[in-house]
């Protein structure tokens, strides 16, 4: 049998050991679809981790050769120095990058009508007619061109916007008109009507938006963090919405998170915030169930895996 | 000179009066460059209405042979007895519909993630996340095909959604995925998750979604109004949502109009209103102006005009 990149195919269906807090049949039936079979830890060629934090993991016999997480933001398990350089780890990248583009896209148009203000109103206020516009023909950056950015910018399309992509190097992203590299940040303020952060949460990525940048931006930005909390500087973001200098934010992860109670966020009519669930629960099962399957089936094959971490990079 | 349908060509340029509250330059240069003057009503061939309510509109000389109405909905004038056999009338039909369909996906995407919650919160909430929805693969019942059903239509291509139309008599709808008449709402109501109202407002569509139509509707179902209040039985409406049995509405229209400080419509977190301004103002006479300028250019030609109204029809 030849070897390639992804390791020895099998001759024999491989062990995968689901690990999760309760009986998952439907990640069970993904694991079998792909071709393996079901075992327990010790016998297992491979691992599937679901709602199981990093400190819950057990300890992964040597027999272990790959393990699926079960989220497309993994500095966590970084963090808790989970992953290793022994066997291949894959993330859920690109796994819920639709649902998180969709609650992205809701929240930007929410800006854009205000419905922060008219959620809470009272009282019919015409005059608010002034406030609102138009997502049609504005200019939206977006921060991070994985699967959310490019989610996204396909939902994006029939609104005519013009896009400008954001990647850490500036290289070229389909279906953006123009392209910035992340030092360039402070060129692509002053034309952004949305500044969409859709970046992974690296030690390269903190405080990606900061006083700094949030100066160079429109006062008539609205920022929206469907990412992780940490690229925004929370503080510098408060006082810009204090100053009035930005539209408002439409913020599905915040710094820290859970955001406390009694935090100035909450305060403000123009800042929309969700609790880190862009990804509904009604789809998270069934959309890893497929990715499951897909990379199990490659894992069986000997092929490349979906979404593979980079011990190295941090994502 | 041939004679046409929509009557002689002009060998001089004819005469169009403005009427408005104030000068407004850029519908001056959009009747220019239409290939019209500008002039006194008292010569003017055609006129265009623009913020002027029936009841503010001047008496028309017999010269006057056109007037562009300034908005989609025009049961208003109607109601006034304005729109006469003597001269064609053109409602403002399609001009507004891109913006107004933005809204109505705007608001459809805040019903399916709990914003009109999630924007009173003055606390994290992690269980929202078992509570929201995806909009992708649901099934969407727009009722109305006129230019904001279409627009709707396109903007909804990404997420996938099945399409069902209802119109008047159930005609095929380009886009669509079904077709149903208006009789058929009850067909409807088993089936989508969101029903979407943008059809217009004439004595044959009061109160077309009533406590019959919305019992057999779904319990997750979430009720969109971007067309007239009369069109859903406001009492109806709030009983269903009292009873939970819709997931909630947007309303960018009520009936009444304005909704009265203290109505019961204000009290549910899953009903967001806003008030009538799924076309903002910034861009209202930029997008009339383009009309103007386009059913000008047809009068001097000798063309059909867009958007005629019917006078028997009511719309």
């Amino acid at each position: 049998m030849p070897g390639d990149k992804a390791g020895k195919p099998h001759s024999m269906a491989p062990v995968v050991h689901i690990i999760a807090p309760d009986d998952r049949p439907s990640l069970r039936a993904a694991v079998e679809e792909g071709g393996a079979e079901l075992g327990p830890l010790a016998q297992a060629d491979a691992v599937v981790v679901f709602r199981t934090s990093p400190g819950d993991l057990p300890e992964l016999p040597d027999s272990v050769r790959w393990v699926q997480l079960p989220s497309a933001g993994v500095e966590s398990w970084f963090a808790a120095g989970t992953i290793d350089h022994d066997r291949r780890w894959t993330s859920a990248g690109g796994v819920y990058a639709r649902p998180v583009a969709e609650h992205c896209l809701a929240l930007m148009m929410a800006g854009d009508r205000e419905f922060g203000v008219f959620a809470q109103a009272r009282s019919w206020d015409e005059d608010g007619r002034n406030r609102t516009r138009v997502l049609e023909r504005l200019t939206v950056a977006i921060v991070g061109a994985g699967g959310i950015g490019r989610a996204l910018i396909e939902m994006l399309q029939p609104f005519r916007v013009e896009i400008l992509a954001v990647t850490r190097r500036g290289r070229e992203v389909e279906g953006a008109d123009r392209s910035f590299s992340a030092g360039q940040l402070d060129q692509v303020g002053p034309l952004a009507h949305h500044v969409v952060v859709a970046a992974p949460a690296t030690n390269g990525t903190r405080h990606l938006v900061g006083a700094g940048e949030l100066a160079a931006m429109r006062d008539d930005v609205w920022i929206t963090n469907v990412a992780r909390g940490s690229l925004i500087d929370t503080d510098a973001l408060v006082q810009a919405l204090r100053d009035g200098t930005v539209l408002g934010a439409g913020l599905d992860v915040t710094d820290p998170e859970p955001l406390p109670d009694g935090h100035p966020l909450w305060d403000f009519d123009n800042v929309i915030i969700t609790p880190h669930i862009a990804n509904p629960e009604s789809v998270e099962e069934p959309l890893l169930a497929e990715r499951v399957t897909e990379n199990v089936r490659r894992f069986v094959a000997g092929e490349d895996l979906l979404a593979p971490i980079d011990p190295d990079a941090g994502y």
